[in-house]
């Protein structure tokens, strides 16, 4: 991304901000028991919460994104030197200003980083007061739960009771069906994109696999690896495995249409890179060790492994855990060849809709990009995602 | 595999014999010009050769195969530890015997472990003469034609000019193929199962990932790990990596839907196993570490990636490569959902086939278990092998 490209952004520039709520006497208890005296969340806002806070949008962002969506942010305090210019213009900034999907003359939106991330919200990097080192392994089993309820407190923080919408997009779509079934309340309106309401095998084997290869790198030493080599391979290769999932092997073949480019680091390899497309997922994930840690990586998909609306409810079925939903309505987002989140989990995620009797809406679009359509094409999203956003 | 399965073969007990060539004077040469001066392979034979040597047919075995197609061996000189009781019963046993697809009584049976294997023949488990220590690393590059090229020797040793048939599955398949094209006077009827003629975007990615698995290893040791620890826990992500394209995902989830085991090699793992296809994709992969070596599996792997059979016959176009077979006739098999060579590899093997005017048979079988369907199925293959190969 150069300077030029990032001037693009209608918003300008933006800041992160900060939230930290809790003490020992009422610490903040993760889903598993496990708890924090004080948490941090890194969160920014678009537009202006008007004078009934009726206006709030929360967005949630995906595995490797952050509370940084749109505009353009050099700096975070204490996020170096993870971030990096690759991440200055915000991943979603085609989507959210002036007359985009989430229009910021209209609403007010929120993104805030993960409980567990790695760009500013408390994580394994976060130091622990007790040790006065990072939390590293030690940091608590994060669940979606976990993710939804920080979030709440912000919430409340920010004197909002009741959001105008949830969005989100892949793992941000399960974070919004979350919300959307455990805090029925405080939302009306859903817009879950390429997302789901249970983990398809598929993505829970190319989870695992993604966790051995961290795992299995030298380098990563249970997690403990701060100050020292950290797991750059290992990460490397999970990026890799994950990323074939989020792009068309079409738009992989065509990105990676030109030479093989053979990286510094493998200079001692075995393999000897043949191929356009091997270069271009190396690279992928040599680029992607640079701005994330693998303890939040392993978090994250460790979350996404447990992703489980019954525990996460106490109900016994999906049709149950909806009942909840009926008063809102969802919009749900289909791309097609999406290799990541799978059309068929989309048809599951509407059945289920149906049968609970909650309205919605299912759109598909026709896209040659596959799952990162939702990134990368504004166009086939805006119109559907404003007007639904307007309907009330 | 228990011993009273075992009993079930037809052929009883069969041995493996070996057949090395070559001198200093007359070395091997390998496609990339690299050499050895002595070539062993380790084969076995089934089925009696008739007195004019026409009924040979010539088997190639898949990635992680051996010589032992038929028939039960326990024991294989130089091959113990690898050489366990999952490996006793050939693994085409099915296929092959009285009145199988491969008629014991009609046809004479021959398959080689591949130059490069760790079954028997040269590879980087063999001991280098000249230092005394296993090839390793430094055993030559292995191309599909090396593998060809080697067992045209043997066939020479075995005094059969022209065979009846080559045989082959999956890599198999892709072997059974290169001899056709290269040697199109030693053979007249090709049989190629769930195969292809060109590697494609899908299997360059999944065969990278597993590449980068092994060299992560940190006992992977560029290739040097003999003596040593093996990068067990690096070759056992690589299997991970590629059963899951082997077996259907219902099927693995039928196979799975037993209790989570977490094995003893995983007890100080950051990573809790969290669902029976974890565990059983675990397993499979640590049960294939004490029967395979990394090397063989790099080798191997390599080739594939490298598989292009424009440059093996110095021909610009495939349907230029295949106007040397139109003598022959060729049989394709696609496997409906089968997930590591696609149904659209083989529709692209019977355009090229088509184009070039070889004349061809494409079935199509159908079955819930994807790939491996051509190891576990006989029923779904046997008739139409047979039938092709009596046709003449």
């Amino acid at each position: 991304m150069t300077d030029q490209e990032i001037e693009k952004s209608d918003l300008g520039e933006v800041e992160t901000q900060f939230f930290t709520f809790g003490d020992k006497q009422h610490p903040f208890v993760f889903q598993t028991g496990e708890t924090l005296a004080h948490v941090t969340l890194a969160y920014e806002t678009y537009g202006t919460l008007n004078a009934d806070r009726s206006n709030a949008i929360l967005l949630f962002h995906a595995l490797s994104g952050s509370q940084h969506a749109a505009g353009i942010n050099r700096s975070i305090p204490g996020v170096a030197p993870l971030w990096n210019e690759d991440l200055h213009l915000g991943w979603w900034d085609d989507f959210i200003g002036p007359d985009k999907a989430l229009d910021t003359n209209q609403y007010f939106i929120i993104c805030a980083n993960y409980v567990g991330g790695c760009y500013g919200s408390s994580g394994p990097t976060s130091i622990n007061p007790d040790t006065r080192k990072p939390f590293a392994r030690s940091f608590p089993t994060v669940m979606f739960s976990d993710i939804v309820n920080s979030q709440v407190h912000l919430l409340d923080h920010l004197g909002i009771a009741k959001l105008h919408a949830v969005v989100g997009g892949s793992l941000g779509g399960l974070c919004a069906t979350n919300f959307a079934v455990r805090y029925p309340a405080r939302v009306d309106t859903v817009i879950s994109i390429a997302s789901a309401v249970e983990i398809s095998i598929q993505q829970r084997i190319t989870n695992y696999e993604q966790i051995c290869a961290i795992e299995e790198d030298k380098h990563f030493n249970g997690g403990h690896y701060y100050g020292q080599k950290h797991p750059d391979r290992g990460l490397a290769l999970a990026r890799m495995i994950s990323h074939k999932t989020f792009i068309s092997l079409d738009m992989m073949a065509d990105r990676a249409r030109s030479e093989v480019v053979r990286p510094e680091e493998d200079r001692d390899k075995w393999y000897w890179l043949s191929h356009p497309v091997e270069s271009y997922l190396r690279n992928q994930g040599l680029k992607f060790v640079k701005r994330f840690d693998a303890n939040t990586y392993l978090r994250i998909i460790d979350a996404w492994q447990r992703y489980n609306l019954l525990t996460d409810t106490g109900k016994a079925t999906l049709e149950e855990v909806f009942s909840a939903c009926r008063h809102q309505h969802h919009l749900v987002f289909t791309i097609t060849r999406d290799a990541c989140f799978s059309p068929e989990q989309q048809e599951q995620q509407c059945r289920v809709l149906r049968k609970a009797r909650v309205p919605f809406q299912h759109i598909t679009v026709h896209s040659d990009k596959g799952h990162d359509s939702f990134l990368l094409e504004p166009e086939l999203f805006t119109p559907h995602i404003a007007y639904f956003l307007r309907e009330d």
